[in-house]
């Protein structure tokens, strides 16, 4: 269930229903690939920092400790002490970015274990079968994720096949969702747009699945290396072309200001694993840019990352400790660094949702698309 | 100030008071070597897990980030946003184990730091100035700590130079806290008695530096490689010459039932990196014995580590989860299971307490001695 509340532009504001809770939009999703958030911060932690939405990898808990254990445990929910709304990825990006050998088919993929190498057969059917396993609220489409650019033909092909993979996963995701003991019978399942660079790839990919009955759709296959300005040009020629009444999600992206950008598009959902993995390489963010705490000149400095911030690390510590806590190798660093900077992408949605409801929108993308993802200046 | 409320045998049960608070004795004292406690614990941690004093070790901080720098930031208490009590090491122990190169002079000791090589000079004088910059509650003279076993007459030598380090420790100590500006001008001095495993050397030590108007006395250079029962007799000599008005600090030590052995043995503190470094590795305390959590055979466990315990990690997460995060990889396993080990270890003084309170030690001691440090016999 999506209901737009309002709009700016195309901009979106609105309220999204699953079977455990109801999601404020624009969202930032945060990420626990393996059923825990990298940084030793737990779901509990999540709720303390603001986060709507939990999102977890298939490809990752497939492996390990495996689906049927966490169904046994009775859902990924359960077995993480999470009892918000929570996404699944299909597993198909991971084949295609961690796994070595692997062979694709009209039935699916056959690829290597990054853990042990074992050859495992993923299609749409294994893909929904996990995902139900899993219980998640939402789960997303198994599709090919290509690199960019690839060849015209080849995308081509391969939209062809995803949207028949679509389908394919839309009837086993209603056949499991209707069988007795199914860990969450409520799930919703999204599509996802694909089409590479190629905007009338995309356009007409976006308009067959737009047809089937899926409860969102996402725009995957961005941010893999394209320029930024691409990126938006394809999300400015496929959006006019999604469902008005569904939910949108831009698939692992990106800055604050790809958000903002994206927002301005129309794109409702976002996740990305950057505001971790920065958090881990000492670049913390601020409402007047990026800081790196590794900074000598921050050895002595007694204020918090962010004097606006009221995140769990900015009201008790100083950029001192944090700079000696990784300098020194202490994972202390990690926790508090992570739960800062998905602390502060969660507040970034959250102000971005009060311009909306505002009307200020538009205001607030001129004052901080840009600066957000630059080095502060003053500090 | 220290005060015992009641004894069974030769335990005792006492309420210390330091500038940052009272402490119910016995205590374990939780490790934060570097300011922050390994496995992404916090000070606000420690709270919650029932810590009630935190150690901080000297010569860590000393070489990274600096005494000095801890000292502008208004000291350890402030630097780590830790309000408790707190104690410090003398460095003297680590500039023996980690530092290679040393050489031992009358005035103190010339090492090599273990992050750069830098050759550093530290005697007493300069442990009690970089304590005294720490600002914690109790700083430890700077000691020899010798090897076990180490000849009787280098003990001898040993043993009457830690006399002479004490008493300079003692008049530098009196010095810096009487200046304007020190950090914390309560802080109390213990003195350490060493002696190796020599009866006769602890005893008459102990008889010395008894002597010296410390506010309490350490055991050192104990659980440095001597049997278990060597180091109960070393106890058993040295306590009687221990004042009994002064708390008794047992250095290093250890297990569940090493802990239960020295209360019945007249000892008040305690501290071990064991139940961190064990958590690390998987070994999990119970009160029916340890379990490791990597077991196969927890693959599917829906039940918390441990039915009984409280801790942050049983209320919420099972060893089925737990051996997922560490099988996986995550950093949250590490913090959830510091958090339990650590909450056990403090929840065996609060039963130690309690059974001291209600005359029940004895009755305690035939329970759990042994037990606790043995592989849990069902499940």
């Amino acid at each position: 269930m999506f209901e737009v509340l309002k709009t700016e532009g195309r901009a979106r504001r609105g309220i999204f229903t699953c079977p455990h809770g109801t999601v404020q939009t624009p969202v930032f999703m945060n990420v626990g690939t393996q059923g825990a958030i990298k940084g030793a911060v737990s779901a509990h932690d999540l709720k303390e920092i603001g986060c709507q939405v939990e999102l977890s990898n298939t490809y990752h808990l497939h492996l390990r400790p495996g689906d049927e254990v966490v169904r046994q445990m009775g859902g990924l929910h359960r077995f993480m002490d999470w009892d918000g709304p929570m996404l699944t990825d299909s597993g198909g990006f991971q084949v295609f970015s961690l796994s070595g050998l692997r062979k694709i088919t009209e039935e699916g993929v056959t690829f290597a274990s990054h853990i042990d190498g074992r050859r495992i057969f993923m299609g749409p059917e294994e893909s929904m079968a996990i995902q139900s396993n899993l219980g998640s609220d939402i789960a997303m489409a198994f599709d090919e994720c290509i690199e960019n650019p690839s060849p015209y033909d080849y995308v081509e092909h391969s939209c062809g096949r995803t949207v028949r993979w679509l389908e394919r996963c839309l009837a086993e995701h209603q056949r499991l969702n209707a069988l007795p003991g199914c860990v969450n019978p409520g799930q919703m399942l999204f599509g996802i747009n694909q089409g590479g660079t190629y905007a009338d790839l995309r356009v007409r990919h976006m308009e067959q699945i737009a047809q089937l009955p899926c409860d969102g759709f996402a725009i995957g296959g961005l941010a893999v290396g394209e320029p930024t300005q691409v990126m938006y040009d394809i999300i400015d020629a496929v959006e006019p072309h999604m469902p008005a009444d569904k939910p949108r999600y831009l698939m692992g992206v990106g800055t604050p200001s790809n958000i903002i950008e994206a927002v301005a598009r129309g794109v409702d959902f976002f996740d990305c694993v950057m505001p971790a993995r920065n958090a881990r390489h000492g670049k913390l963010y601020t409402w007047r840019g990026t800081i790196n705490i590794k900074n000598e000149k921050y050895k002595l400095d007694p204020g918090p990352i962010d004097r606006e911030c009221r995140c769990p690390a900015c009201q008790s510590f100083s950029r001192a400790y944090l700079r000696h806590l990784i300098t020194a190798g202490e994972m202390l660093y990690m926790r508090l660094a992570v739960l800062h900077n998905l602390f502060f992408y969660n507040e970034l949605m959250a102000r971005i949702r009060q311009a909306l409801d505002e009307g200020t929108f538009q205001e607030f993308r001129r004052t901080y698309s840009g600066l957000l993802d630059r080095p502060c200046q003053d500090s």
